[in-house]
C-alpha cells in the first residue's frame, strides 16, 4: 500500500497517467491523461481507491488525518495553477471547486456531484463583484447549498411531504406570483440563500458549514460514504464489481463562461455526427453558460466559418445580417478558434474516434470540460469508420468492434424527412416489429391491397394479424400495421423477410372489418396514414420518406467484415427474389427456405387443399402429383440463385388448418371448387382444429403421419437439383425435418428422403450431392442431440421455436404481459428479439456440444430471428457455429456481428 | 475351456444344477435343477454354450466329431432313464425326444423347436401298436416331417407361393371334402408322410433322413446355427447380448399322456390365480395330450376333490353324476395325486412362488414338463405375498418387489361382472383415461348430469371434450366418455382425481349437441352405455358392476410397503373430501391442490368474472375481496383435512379465459349478472382469446401482472392456517408459485406472499410456519434452478407441462398423432403417461441437481401424472426426490412403488 493518496493535475502536468485507472479510478486517470497531452482542463486533484478501502477499514477520523496534508497541498497546487484562491477571504478571486466519485468501472448508482463547493457567504460576494453578475453568483450559492445539503447532510423530503429545499423556493414563487425560476430576482435569490440555510439547520440539525474546507471534507467522506449505500452494493453486485475495488475522489477547479464578453461555452465534434463527413464543427454562445447553449433560449453560433456560411444558406441569412449577428468563432474569436481547434485534432488522435467536446472560455483562457466518443447516425458510423482506417487512424479490428450493428439498418430501409417527421402527429406506438419507414392508404385486406398496388396506389395493410394467405398482399403494401401480435409474430417474421416496414400490437388500435380505430379516432379504407418500423411509432397522413443508397463506405466495410470473420452469414429466403437480394448483401447460401409459403402462390393453394380433403393415401398422393411440378419449379428457382452455395430446405411445416379457410364464405368456395359439399369441408376445418396448434400436428409430425409428403417434397427438390446439374449448374440442397424431438422420427424421414433420392439419381441418370438434417427447435432435440447427430448431418438451431417452448411463450400470445415483464425487468430483454443465453442459450449450447459428440464435422447454424441479433451472433460464435442465417436486410448486421464476434473472442 | 461338452439330466440326477446358466442356458440348468430336487421330468442332456461358440470357430464336422462321443454316451443315459431305444429297430419303445435352444438370456428370435425327433417308417410302427393309437403315430410323425424340414432342412414357401407342405395337406382335404385337420383318416396321415417326404426331396434336394442320429445332428446343428442369423443378430444388438455367450442345445425325452387310461395329462397351480388362496388346484384330462385341456373339445376334470365338488356346486351337478362322470384325479388316481400334490408343494417352496405347472403321465408315470411363475390377478397378488409372507416363505423386499403396482387398480375401482362383459357388446374403444367400470344413462351436458342424478339417475356423461365448466356434471356422473383429447386432457385428470372412470378419444365416437353416433350408430339421451375406463373399452347397454372391497391384505401389505421406502406420497387434491379419501389411502399431504377449480364451485364464478370484468386495479381487488373469504373456507377445509402435513397449494394457474363463457346464450347472462353491456362482455373474451393457451397469459404469468390475485390468494392461506392454528390444529401450508420460467418471476411473487403473511400475522396475533416454492414446469426452470433454488424453499416438478413443452406435445392435441406414433414404433409409451427419462427425464434431473446445489435441503417432489406411475417413480428416486403426489386412487399404487423403487436402488 503506497503512502501517496493524491494526484493532481493540471496546467499540463499530472501525477498520474491514463493506465492508473485501479488507483484513479476511471474519471481521475483520463483528467491526468488529458493535461499530459497538452488538453488545458482545470485543475485539480484525485484521491486514490486505496484510500476508500482505509476508509472503510479505519474509519473516518483516521484517514482525514492521514491523508489531510496531501489534499491540502494538493488544494494549494490547484489555486496556483488556476490563479484562484480556496476560502478565499483576502479578496483574490475565489476557487471553486467539483467533487466527484470515480470508480475503475462506471457505477450509476453512486453519488451526485457536488458543484460550486467554496461558495460561502464571503465568496459569493466576490464571484458577484468580479464576474459582474451578482445574480449568477447568489443562483450559484443556492444552488450549492441546496445540492451540498441534499447530498452531502442527507436532508431529504420526509415520508408524504415535498422536498424541503422546494418547499421554501415554492412558497416564494407563489408570494411572489412566479411562474418560472428565471423571473427570482437577487433580493430572491439572497433571501433562498438564507431560508435554505434555515432548512439544513431544522432537518440536519446543524448549520450549513460556511467554511470551505467544512465543505471539502465533507463532501469527500460522502463520497466514500457512498460506495457502501444499499443501491451502490446491489448494483455491483448485479454487475460482479469487487466491494474492495472502492472508488476515487476527483476535486476539480469550476470554470464559468459567462463572465462577460470575454467569456463564452460551447460544445464541438471533431466530425460530423450526421454524415460522418471529416469537419469540424460545433455551437458556443459569448458570455453564456452550458445549459444556454442546449436549452434553446438563446440560439447558439457556429464555431467554424464554413459551418456558419451553410447556416445562412440554410436559413436564408444575408452575409451582412450574419456578420453583425451570427458571427462563427473563428471570426469573433481566431486565436481561441484555433487553439481549440488544434486541441480538437489532438483529441480525435489520442483516442483514435470522433469526439464530442465541451468547452468553456473564462476571461479569455479556454478550458475543455470534457471529451467523449460522439454519438452518430449509421451512415456516419459507417463512412467515420472507413475514412479513420484509410488515414491510418485505426485498424482494421477497431474499424469492426467500433460499429453498431444495428444502426446498419438505417443504411438499409427508408427513413422519413426529418422535417416531415417532426410536423407528423403521433396516432400510436408498437412494437417496432420490422424496420423502415411507409406511408400509404390503410387496406383492410390482403386482396384490396393486391387491387390498389397494382392500380398504381401506395397501401398499408391493416390487420388484427396475418395469416399465410395475406401474404400477397403483404407483398403488394409498403407497410403492414398489425393490432395483435409479437415481434416473432406472422406478419412480423415475414414483414422483415420481405424487408417491408411492419409495426404489430400497436397500442389502442382496434380493427373490425373494414374499418379501424385508435384510440376512439375512427380511420377508413382509403385514409393515409405513416408507419415507422424502426420505432414502431403511428403517424397521420402522409409523411414524405427517403431510400438511403448504399454507398462504397458500406461495401468497404463490409469486406473489412469478411477478413475478419470465422462464420459465415446465410439468409432465410423463400422466393428467388429474396435469395438474389441476400446475395446482394453478401448472404452465401440460405440457412432456412420454407416451403409452406410456396403453397399460398397462384392456384397451388387449391392443389394443397384438395390434398388436405384426401379421404386416404390414394387420394393424397393424386393431389401431391400435382403438387410436384410446381414445387421442383420453386425449387429450381431458388437453388438456382444461390448456385454454389448450401440451401436448407425445411419440410412442410405448419399444421393443415393453415392452410384451410375458417370463414363460411371461403370454405363454400372451397367446396365448389373442390367439387365436394361444403359440410365435408366444415368436418375437415373441425376436425383440423386445434387447442395449442404450436404444440400440435405439424412439422415433422405430418410427415411422420403423412409420409407421402415428404416423399413428395424430397423428390422435388432432388429432381430440380438432378435438373440444373445436368444443365451444368451446381446445386448443393440441404433437406432440413423440421420438429424433431426423437431419433426415431429423424431416422423415418432421412429413409424416405434417402430413398426417393436414390429412385430419381437412378431415373434421371444424374446425381448430386445433398445432406440430411434437422431442426433443433424442441427442447428434447437439444437433450438428445447425440443421438440424433449420429444420423442427422447438420443442425439448424430454431430459436424461435426454441425460445417459444424453453420458456413456454406463445409468440402469437406473448404481446399481453411480456411488455409488462420488460417493464417489471423480470426480463431485460424480449427472448424472441435476443436470444436467452441463460436459459435458452444452455439448450443451443448443449445441442452443439452433444451434436459434435458424436458427428464432429457435423454443420452447425442458426436460423430462429436471433440469426441476425448482434448478441445473438455473438452467442452462436462462442458456442462454435459455422454459420448464422437471418432475413435478407438483416444480412450485412449479421456479417458484421459475426466479425465483431470472431475479433472478440479470439 | 473344459472337455465336457454335454451334461445328462434324468431319473433324480443331473450333472449341472441352477448356477451353472452360462455354460447350460437357463432352460438346461433349470432341468438340471429340477432333477436334483427329485422332481420328475424327462431325462436328458445339454450340449454346452462352449461347443456353441467352438462351433462358430472350428466349424460344424470339427464339432461334431469333438462331441459324437459324449452326446452317444448322453443318449444312452436317457435311453435308460426312459426305458426305451432311440432308433428302436429291436421293437423296445421308442425314445423321442425334443430338441430346442437355450442361451443364458432369453432369445425369442431364436430357432423353434422341433419336436417327436426320433420317428422313421419303423418306429411309427412301434409307437402305433404300443398307444394303441394308430392315428396319433401318424399324425405325430407327418407333424414331425412337417417340423423338421421347416426348420432344420429350410423347406420354405417360395415368394407367391404357399408353403408346400400346406399344399399337399389342402390338396389331400379339397379332394376328400374335409373341413377340419380332424377328418384325417390313418390312411390319409400315412399318405401325407409320403407326400411330405417328397415334399422334402423335392425342395430341400435330398431325402428325409430316417435315421434318428441323422435327426439328431441336424437339429443340434440347427441350433447353433440359428444363433447367427440376421434376426438373432439384430436381437442381440437391440438387447446388448454379447455374441460370445453362445447357445445351448437341449435334447430331452419325450412323453405323452395319450397312451391309454393309464396316462394323463393336466395342467395346475400351487394356489387360487384368481383369489390367491393357498389351495392347490387345476384341471387334468386322462388319455390327452396337452392341447386336449385347452382347446375345450373335451371338458377337463378338477384336480383335486374340493374343487371338484365346489364345481358341481356351482354347476348343479349331482354327486352321483359328479362321482360318474367327472371325477377328480385325487379320486381318481390318488397315488399319482399324492405324487403332483408333493412335487407342487417342493416346486413352490423352491421358487418361493405360485407357480403354473403341466404335468403328463404316461403310463402310470408322472412327469413334470414344465414350471413357471404363475399370473394372477391383482387381489391374489397381494393375498399370495401377504400369505407367504406370514408363513415365512417370503422376506419383506421379496413381497414387495414381486408386485405389479398397476395391477392395484384392481382392487381399487369398481369392475365389471365377468359373466356380463362376456355377454356385453363393443362400441368403440378408446384411451383408458382413467380406470375403473360404470354403467348409467347417456347425458350430454354437465347441467343434465346434475338434474338426473339428483333425480337418482346413474349417468354417463358424454362431451366432445370438457372444460372447468363441466366439473359438477363430472362429479354427478358414474363415468366420462369424450370424443377427443388424451390420456392427460382435462376430462381424464379430473376424472383421475375424482377415482371416476373415463374414456377419452374413443374411436368412431362424433358427439354433435344433444347427440352421438359411435361408428354410424345413433345414441341418444338417456340411452344406457357402459364404460370400462381400464380398457378403455366402451359397452352397449347395461352391465353389471361389483365394487371390490378393501381387505386386510392390502393394508398389510401397504404396511410393508411403507417399512421399506425413502420417499413418501402425497395426493393431488383439490377438495376437502379428496384429501380424505387419499388420506386414507395413506398420503402423507398433498402436493398439488389447484385453486382454480373452486372457482367453479357454487357463485363463486360470477366473482371470479367480475374480477375479470374489473377496468383496473380497484375494480379487481373490489371482486378479489368478495372471492377473499370463500376461498380461505376452502383452504381452511384442506389444510384441516390434511392436519399435520404439508398442503402445497398452486396459485392461479389457468388462464383467465377458462372462466368466462364462449357460447353467446351465456355471455348474455353474464352480461346480465355483472351489471354490464353484452358487448364489454363479448369484447373481454375477445381481448381473451389466445391462439396457444398452453404457451399464454397463465401461471405467474397473471400473479405479476395482476399482483392483487396473488395477494388475495396468499391472505386467503395464511388467514385460514392462523384460524386453524388458534384453534389448536396444525397447518402446514407450502404456497406454490406456478409457470416460474425466470428467477425474478419468483422474487416478485415471493416478496407478495412474504409481506402479505407479515400483515396477516400481524392482525391476527398468530403466526404459522410456512414454505414458498415453485413448480418446474418450464423447461428453462429445469435450466436455472440453481438461481430460482437461491430463493425457492420447495421445487415441486409439474411433469405433464414440462412434457408438453419439452416434447412441444399439446396434450389436447396430442391425439391426432400420439397413437400413430406409438403403433410405428417412434415412440415406446405415451410419455404423458410414462415420464420420458431420456429427455424429459434429463430435465428433471437437473432440475434437482441444480435445485441442490444451492440450497442443499431443498425439498422436492413430483405432481404431475407421473407421480402415480411406477417407472416413473422409480425414477424419481433415483434423482432424489422427497416425495411423489398422484391423484387419490393412484396413492396405494405409488406407495408400493416408491418402496420398490428404494429396495431397487438400494
Amino acid at each position: 500500500m503506497s503512502t501517496k493518496y493524491v494526484y493532481t493535475f493540471g496546467d499540463g502536468k499530472a501525477e498520474g497517467k491514463a493506465d492508473m485507472k485501479n488507483l484513479l479510478g476511471g474519471k481521475g486517470a483520463n483528467l491526468a491523461e488529458m493535461n499530459l497531452i497538452g488538453v488545458p482542463v482545470p485543475a485539480g486533484f484525485t484521491i486514490t481507491t486505496e484510500v476508500c478501502t482505509d476508509y472503510n477499514n479505519l474509519g473516518k477520523d483516521a484517514v482525514v488525518a492521514m491523508i489531510k496534508e496531501q489534499v491540502e497541498a494538493a488544494v494549494k497546487d490547484t489555486e496556483v495553477a488556476m490563479n484562484a484562491k480556496f476560502d478565499a477571504k483576502d479578496g483574490s478571486f475565489p476557487l471553486l471547486v467539483s467533487v466527484r466519485s470515480g470508480a475503475r468501472a462506471s457505477m450509476p448508482g453512486m453519488m451526485n456531484t457536488v458543484l460550486n463547493l467554496g461558495m460561502n457567504d464571503d465568496t459569493v460576494k466576490i464571484v458577484a463583484e468580479k464576474s459582474g453578475n451578482e445574480k449568477f453568483a447568489y443562483d450559484s450559492y443556492r444552488r450549492f447549498i441546496h445540492m451540498y445539503g441534499d447530498v452531502v447532510m442527507g436532508v431529504e423530503a420526509e415520508e408524504g411531504h415535498h422536498n424541503p429545499f422546494e418547499v421554501v423556493l415554492d412558497e416564494l414563487k407563489a408570494a411572489k406570483g412566479y411562474k418560472v425560476d428565471t423571473e427570482l430576482t437577487v433580493e430572491d435569490l439572497k433571501n433562498l440563500v438564507e431560508g435554505y440555510k434555515a432548512v439544513v439547520r431544522e432537518h440536519a440539525g446543524v448549520d450549513f458549514p460556511t467554511n470551505p474546507w467544512d465543505q471539502l471534507w465533507g463532501s469527500v467522506c460522502a463520497v466514500f460514504d457512498s460506495w457502501n449505500t444499499e443501491r451502490a452494493i446491489l448494483y455491483r453486485k448485479m454487475e460482479n464489481i469487487p466491494s474492495e475495488w472502492g472508488t476515487a475522489v476527483n476535486v476539480q477547479a469550476m470554470v464559468y463562461g459567462n463572465m462577460g464578453d470575454t467569456s463564452a461555452t460551447g460544445v464541438c465534434f471533431s466530425r460530423d455526427a450526421a454524415t460522418g463527413e471529416d469537419q469540424f464543427n460545433g455551437e458556443y454562445l459569448i458570455n453564456a453558460q452550458g445549459e444556454d447553449v442546449v436549452s434553446g433560449v438563446r440560439t447558439p453560433l457556429e464555431i467554424t466559418k464554413v459551418g456558419s456560411l451553410r447556416w445562412a444558406e440554410r436559413n436564408g441569412t444575408s452575409e451582412e445580417v450574419r456578420q453583425a449577428e451570427f458571427l462563427s468563432m473563428e471570426e469573433a474569436m481566431p486565436k481561441l478558434y484555433n487553439e481549440l481547434n488544434t486541441i480538437q485534432q489532438k483529441l480525435e488522435d489520442h483516442y483514435s474516434d470522433m469526439q464530442d467536446m465541451e468547452f468553456t472560455i473564462q476571461d479569455g483562457k479556454l478550458w475543455m470540460l470534457q471529451t467523449r466518443n460522439g454519438k452518430r447516425t449509421g451512415a456516419a458510423m459507417v463512412k467515420m469508420a472507413v475514412d479513420m482506417l484509410a488515414q491510418g487512424m485505426i485498424d482494421e479490428k477497431t474499424a469492426i468492434l467500433r460499429q453498431e450493428p444495428n444502426k446498419l439498418d438505417e443504411l438499409l430501409h427508408p427513413v422519413f424527412e426529418q422535417s416531415a417527421i417532426d410536423a407528423a402527429k403521433e396516432l400510436s406506438k408498437g412494437l417496432p416489429a420490422s424496420p423502415g419507414a411507409a406511408t400509404g392508404q390503410i387496406v383492410f385486406s390482403a386482396e384490396v391491397a393486391e387491387e390498389w398496388a397494382a392500380a398504381g396506389k401506395k397501401v398499408i395493410l391493416v390487420r388484427r394479424e396475418t395469416s399465410p394467405e395475406d401474404l400477397k398482399g403483404m407483398y403488394a403494401a409498403e407497410g403492414i400495421l398489425t393490432e395483435r401480435g409479437g415481434m416473432t409474430s406472422h406478419a412480423a417474421v415475414v414483414a422483415r423477410g420481405m424487408g417491408k416496414c411492419c409495426i404489430s400490437s400497436a397500442a389502442g388500435v382496434l380493427v373490425t372489418g373494414k374499418s379501424m380505430t385508435i384510440n376512439g379516432v375512427d380511420f377508413k379504407e382509403g385514409d393515409f396514414i405513416s408507419l415507422n418500423g424502426t420505432t414502431g411509432k403511428v403517424y397521420e397522413g402522409k409523411v414524405a420518406t427517403i431510400t438511403p443508397s448504399l454507398d462504397g463506405d458500406f461495401g468497404k466495410l463490409m469486406e473489412v467484415a469478411e477478413n475478419n470473420t470465422r462464420m459465415y452469414v446465410r439468409t432465410n429466403a423463400d422466393t428467388p427474389a429474396d435469395a438474389k437480394a441476400a446475395r446482394e448483401f453478401g448472404a452465401k447460401g440460405i440457412g432456412l427456405c420454407r416451403t409452406e409459403h410456396m403453397f399460398f402462390e397462384g392456384d397451388k393453394i387449391w392443389k394443397m387443399r384438395e390434398m388436405i380433403l384426401a379421404e386416404n393415401v390414394e387420394g393424397r398422393k393424386a393431389a401431391l402429383a400435382k403438387l410436384l411440378p410446381v414445387q421442383r419449379e420453386d425449387f429450381s428457382g431458388i437453388l438456382e440463385a444461390m448456385d454454389g452455395f448450401g440451401v436448407t430446405i425445411r419440410l412442410l411445416d405448419p399444421p393443415l388448418h393453415e392452410f384451410t379457410p375458417n370463414d363460411e364464405d371461403s370454405q363454400i368456395e372451397m367446396a365448389e371448387k373442390l367439387g365436394v359439399d361444403v359440410s365435408i369441408v366444415k368436418a375437415k376445418v373441425e376436425s383440423l382444429h386445434e387447442f395449442n396448434p404450436m404444440l400440435g400436428h405439424r412439422g415433422c409430425r405430418l410427415g411422420n403421419t403423412y409420409p407421402e409428403i415428404t416423399e413428395m417434397q424430397a423428390r422435388a427438390i432432388i429432381e430440380a437439383a438432378c435438373d440444373l446439374k445436368a444443365k451444368g449448374k451446381d446445386p448443393k440442397p440441404e433437406i432440413m425435418v423440421p420438429l424433431i424431438g426423437t431419433l426415431k422420427e429423424f431416422q423415418m424421414q432421412e429413409a424416405i428422403i434417402r430413398e426417393t433420392a436414390a429412385a430419381v439419381f437412378a431415373e434421371k441418370g444424374v446425381e448430386v450431392n445433398f445432406l440430411v438434417g434437422t431442426m433443433i427447435e424442441i427442447p428434447r432435440a437439444a437433450l438428445t442431440a447425440d443421438a440424433i447427430a449420429e444420423y442427422a448431418e447438420f443442425f439448424s438451431f430454431g430459436t424461435n421455436d426454441l425460445t417459444q417452448m424453453g420458456f413456454g411463450y406463445s409468440r402469437d400470445d406473448a404481446g399481453k404481459f411480456l411488455p409488462i415483464y420488460i417493464e417489471k425487468g423480470i426480463l431485460k430483454h424480449d427472448p424472441f428479439q435476443v436470444l436467452d443465453q441463460e436459459g435458452i442459450g444452455q439448450l443451443v449450447r448443449m445441442g452443439c456440444e452433444k451434436g459434435k459428440s458424436t458427428r464432429p464435422d457435423i454443420k452447425l447454424g442458426i436460423c430462429g430471428e436471433h440469426g441476425g441479433e448482434p448478441s445473438s451472433v455473438e452467442f452462436c460464435n462462442s458456442v462454435g457455429m459455422d454459420y448464422v442465417s437471418c432475413s435478407p436486410f438483416r444480412v450485412p448486421i449479421a456479417r458484421l456481428a459475426a466479425a465483431q464476434a470472431n475479433l472478440k473472442q479470439n
